[in-house]
This record gives C-alpha cells, sequence and structure tokens, in this order.
C-alpha cells in the first residue's frame, strides 16, 4: 500500500495528465481514482475542498512543470529570437509526439471554468503569471526594455497558447513553425 | 408552438452560446433543450447524429458570425496595422462586456473534443481555417506576398486566441492590448 503522501502526490499527478487531455468538466472523480490507484476513502482526507483543490493543484503541478521546460529552452538560447523558435519546436514536437492529444495542460482548464469557478481561475491565472515572468526576464537579460519585454513575453506567450489550441484542431505543426518564425522577428533584439 | 425550422435554428443558437460559456462536456442535451425551448420529441429528427452532430453545426454558426464580425473590421480599416488594433479593441470590448464569460465561440471545444471526436475536431478546424482565409486575404490585398500574408494571418489568429484564453483567466484584456499594439507592427506594409 502506498504511503499517504504519495498517494496524495499520484492523485495530482493523474488528475493533472487527464486535465490536460480532457479538461476539467470531463474528468471525474472516480476516473482520477481509478487510473491514479489512491484509495478513495482518503481522497477528502487529503483534499477537503474536494475536486476543485485537487484541480487547482494539479494546475499548479502542470504549471511548474512547463515553468521547468521553459527554464530549460531559454538557458539553451540567451538569444530572444533562438530562445522563441526552440520553444516553438518544444512545443510541437510535444504535441505531435502525443498525436496532438497533448496540447497546453491548463488552457482546457482555464477556458471551461473561468466562469465557473474562481479557486481554478485564479490557478490559471497564477500559472500564466509565473510563465510570462520568466519570458520577460530573459527579455530583460538579453537587452529589451522592462516594458516592451512584458508585451513581447505577452504576445510569446499568447501566440503559443493560441498555436496550441489550433494545431491541435488542425493536426498539424504549422502554427507552431509560422508562427515561430514571425515572433523571431519581433523580439529580436535591436529590432 | 414554433415551426420546425424554427425550433431547429433555435437549438443550434442556444447550443452555440452554451458551448461557448460551458463547453461542450458540461453542457447536457437537456439544458439545451430547455433553454431553447425545442420540443424533446423532435430533436433526433433534426439531428440525426445527435449531440455531436448538434455541436458540429453550432461550432459552424459560431464560425460564421465571427466571420462576419472579422468581415466588419476588416472592411473599415484597409491598412493592416489598424485592422488588427481594432481587432483586438472588438474582441477585448466583447469579452469584457459580457464579464469576461464569452471568449472564442468554439475554443472550448476545439480543446476539449480534439481527442475525443474527429467530427467536432474537424468542424473547428474548418472554422478556424475560414478565419485565416479572411484575414490572410486582407493582407494580400493590403500589398504583402501571399505567402507572409499567411503567416502574418496564423500570427494574428494564434495570438488572439491565445488572448481569449488568458484575458478571462486574469479577468483582464491586456492581452489584448499589449498584444494588438505589437501585431500592429509586425503586420505592417512595408517593414
Amino acid at each position: 500500500m502506498p504511503r499517504m503522501s504519495e498517494s496524495r502526490e499520484n492523485t495530482i499527478v493523474t488528475a493533472a495528465r487527464l486535465l490536460q487531455r480532457q479538461g476539467y468538466a470531463a474528468t471525474g472523480l472516480t476516473q482520477i481514482l481509478e487510473e491514479s490507484g489512491a484509495p478513495k476513502g482518503s481522497f477528502y482526507f487529503h483534499f477537503p475542498g474536494g475536486k476543485e483543490q485537487l484541480g487547482a493543484e494539479a494546475v499548479a503541478l502542470a504549471g511548474s512543470e512547463m515553468n521547468a521546460i521553459i527554464g530549460a529552452v531559454l538557458a539553451r538560447h540567451a538569444d530572444p529570437a533562438k530562445a522563441v523558435v526552440a520553444l516553438g519546436k518544444t512545443w510541437s514536437s510535444w504535441l505531435a509526439g502525443s498525436d496532438y492529444t497533448e496540447g497546453c495542460p491548463i488552457t482546457t482548464v482555464a477556458l471551461e471554468q473561468s466562469s465557473q469557478s474562481s479557486i481554478l481561475r485564479q490557478a490559471c491565472a497564477v500559472v500564466f503569471g509565473s510563465w510570462h515572468r520568466q519570458l520577460r526576464d530573459h527579455f530583460v537579460a538579453a537587452g529589451h526594455a522592462p516594458v516592451r519585454a512584458g508585451a513581447l513575453a505577452r504576445l510569446v506567450l499568447c501566440s503559443f497558447e493560441g498555436a496550441f489550441v489550433i494545431a491541435r484542431s488542425e493536426r498539424s505543426t504549422a502554427s507552431f513553425s509560422e508562427t515561430a518564425r514571425l515572433l523571431a522577428e519581433v523580439v529580436a533584439v535591436g529590432v
């Protein structure tokens, strides 16, 4: 039998994966518990706020995993233009590699739940904010003025968020490659 | 009692509105029929493909309504830079005016259903394609080379799709205004 903390962790990891694939509304507690192998009995002990609390923790986990991926890509490319092309490649390979099932881990939840649950809405906003800050700081370090770096980071984030949506729908990575090429022009230092 | 065709039409309009607000998974047939006032008995006569067919028709309707909005904005602004700023303003006013409940009408469905239903996935891809073509043709008419116009249209579409997601989550129109300002630089003719 898994340790308490391990079963709590498994539940969050499983929830994060299911939320990415099918959103919050279609993901029932029963499915999460079955796939995670976590005992039903301790669910409300671990998550007194129920499915909503679990959802918010799953969003935060997915957000920090993505932050690690963004951080690794940015660490390899000090040049913003190269960094955005590499980010586009990373995400489009990931998406295509999952046969277009795994897009941005939190977008579906953000859309479905923004008007339904302020807890989930805010959990998503915190995650988007953390991705944005990481991009902005990278652009500042590369020489962009802070205000412009913030706007550039927003453009990059919005573009790739949208690319995830359209790429899944089209089953094509064209949205990533074309978008990344143009973004590279915009974020280039000295333009 | 409404005419047959009228009740069919009402059902599609109601479904489109609910899909925009809460996605496909959370929208049950019962809610659609109750809110549309359409008789339950004739549902499968009108929609032999069931909820999936209704969903695809609702996506197509939402797509053509948005095409009309995009067309109206583009008709007022031949200059691509002014056109994208106006599009950003139109969409952000619309979103803020609905208290951040009404984002892109098809994104939630596209995300939730791309891996679940090829009928709904393709309905969304057709709609994204029609918006893309309209933007691309406008950029070509303004003097951009066709291939670049296509890429620019993709960047604009992806950016605003992403802005809808992040704006709803943040309850702020900053994603639209900052993104539109930068997009205006990129799409300007002669850059």
